[in-house]
């Protein structure tokens, strides 16, 4: 672990690469010094809600600032990491991804063809993914003002017929439930949960690409957006929550999950899918798969009597074939628990931060 | 002049402050590297229109990543710059702000009480403007890799009944009027060309503010949120297009003006407003105050029937006590020219790029 509460207390007047790295400090960051400041309009799903995205009048809106080291890695570059997180963040709450904003700033020096590689990047994830830009901006600071580039992309979406569907088929199995997005405060006792993929991906190839293992890895990022594959799963039917396991992975996403819908949730180690090369180059440096940003990763939870049909919806995707059922929500207890592979049970903690700075 | 297409030339391959500037050079970049690219689905107003937002099913939708250096300056900080410079780029559009997304880039080591007072600034500038934050987005850099904090804001907005009204007004004047936003492209000979108020004040303060002059001036920046006034201009009615000097200054609008709008453009030195400590802070170093870029500003172009009733509505409210009806648009010639004091003319050409640096 590159940093811990500790060093946040020591540190308290300033700004630590924790006070961004997507867990429990940074999280205190905003809760503490943003939210009462910005609480102003009711919206539909309002900035109190710390989910993917905010809501306003049927628009889902979600921005995201990109300060990826380095810029190009196995498997993807900053660019391609800038579009498919925002697509992802506005999908994940049942949104339709229509349009995109690019916010570029650029160190003076920065290469024209490392740019030019960067928006043929950008504009190919687009196409996967079927959105476009309407707006953007474009500023240039002094050399040495900048580590050479960053890309802000925010976006909008609007509901979704699949959307619709999901929802009704859910209360179908559910007739109390009000939700009219996929929020991280639906999942309730009996609730299944399922990942989409193998987690550990996007971070250990991060790590790989500075030459963190002294060796090189075969990882690639999993970055790629996911708009389509949750439309299938919603097609399907009976999602109440969908969110992707970036900065903090697996473990702060179940921990959003527990705390928002004030449940438990119980995984279980051996259906966590993590590629070989991935367990052993995290292995090497100690840290925790579940612990390791994603970029290409969502996590749903589904009513029961829904799940493995979603299950083989998403595994006939190309970007969910190694989708696992790897737990369930429970009101046995009210934190996230994994079950090891020899049948004991650890409490999973939300971590104070991604132990990787700067993957997205 | 910091940069020229001189520098431009020699520096072909990579980039250079001159491409976040807010002129030719800048254009150039987007027209040839990014529009070619991200053209795709058929938007209401879309990102080929280079306009100050774009627009996608009524809603209207604009990002800024502010750079400005320093963060706090007499008259504001980057706070309140974001928050006023998003809300400016739908209101000239014609839109009304209704929520809008903040991304922080912070560099490790920045003070928390620094953070803290940019935070409540951005807050008071939100309750001024009537707006509010729904989405957001932390990260944080390593101590080296960024000066300090970079600050994007996108915003999203609504048809207003002003602007509804205010078509209709334009429409009584002008029968063959189809535009349904005030876009650059809208503008018609005989337009009157109105300037909120005095120019030059934000570039002079930020330059005061980095000891450019050697010695201190009281200039003060003009930035501020303009919707209420915009819409007061719109409840007149009679406006075609609104934009607002910031990078470029007044030289770049009117120029954008002249190209989209294939239209010239006269206007008279001596009806646009300048400090007299902005016009000698300028002079001192060489510098044109049509070129710097404003913060509070905005300029109008309005049918002549109603130009004189915009002015004094204008007039009449705090931000634009000293608007002034500077000119008009003609089909005589197809460039904007400046008429001096004496009676000459001189052509205003489209600058390379803002004489300052990160002003915004």
């Amino acid at each position: 672990m590159i940093y811990s509460a500790d060093i946040f207390c020591i540190m308290q007047n300033s700004i630590t690469l924790a006070h961004g790295a997507g867990g429990v400090i940074m999280q205190r960051l905003i809760k503490e010094n943003m939210l009462a400041r910005f609480s102003g309009k009711k919206f539909e799903v309002p900035l109190e809600a710390l989910d993917d995205a905010g809501v306003v009048d049927g628009t889902v809106f979600t921005t995201d600032s990109y300060t990826v080291k380095p810029i190009f890695f196995a498997g993807g570059d900053i660019g391609r990491l800038s579009i498919a997180g925002t697509v992802n963040d506005i999908s994940v709450m049942g949104g339709d991804p229509i349009a995109l904003s690019c916010g570029f700033v650029i160190e003076e020096g920065f290469a024209l063809e490392d740019l030019d590689r960067i928006l043929q990047s950008m504009a190919e994830t687009c196409e996967q993914a079927g959105v476009s830009v309407v707006t953007g901006d474009t500023k240039v600071v002094e050399k040495g003002a900048l580590d050479k580039i960053i890309i802000n992309t925010s976006g909008i979406g609007r509901r979704s017929k699949e959307l619709e569907r999901n929802l009704q088929v859910v209360r179908q199995f559910r007739s109390d439930f009000q939700a009219s997005w996929l929020l991280d405060s639906n999942v309730r006792a009996g609730d299944k949960i399922i990942i989409s993929g193998t987690i550990g991906d996007h971070g250990t190839a991060i790590m790989s690409a500075r030459g963190a293992y002294g060796f090189e890895t075969d990882v690639k990022s999993d970055v790629a957006p996911l708009n389509r594959m949750i439309k299938g799963a919603l097609e399907v039917g009976g999602v109440v929550s969908a969110k992707d396991p970036t900065r903090g992975g697996l473990a702060n996403l179940l921990n959003e999950w527990s705390e928002k819908s004030r449940i438990g949730i119980l995984i279980k180690e051996d259906r966590i899918p993590v590629k070989e090369n991935v367990k052993s180059a995290l292995g090497f440096l100690g840290m925790d798969a579940l612990e390791v940003g994603n970029e290409g990763k969502v996590c749903f939870a589904v009513v029961p009597e829904k799940a493995e049909a979603v299950l083989q919806a998403l595994r006939a995707t190309p970007e969910g074939r190694d989708a696992s059922m790897m737990g369930q929500a429970t009101d046995e207890f009210d934190v996230v628990a994994l079950e090891t592979g020899i049948g004991g049970k650890r409490i999973v903690s939300q971590p104070a931060g991604d132990p990787i700075p700067r993957i997205c």
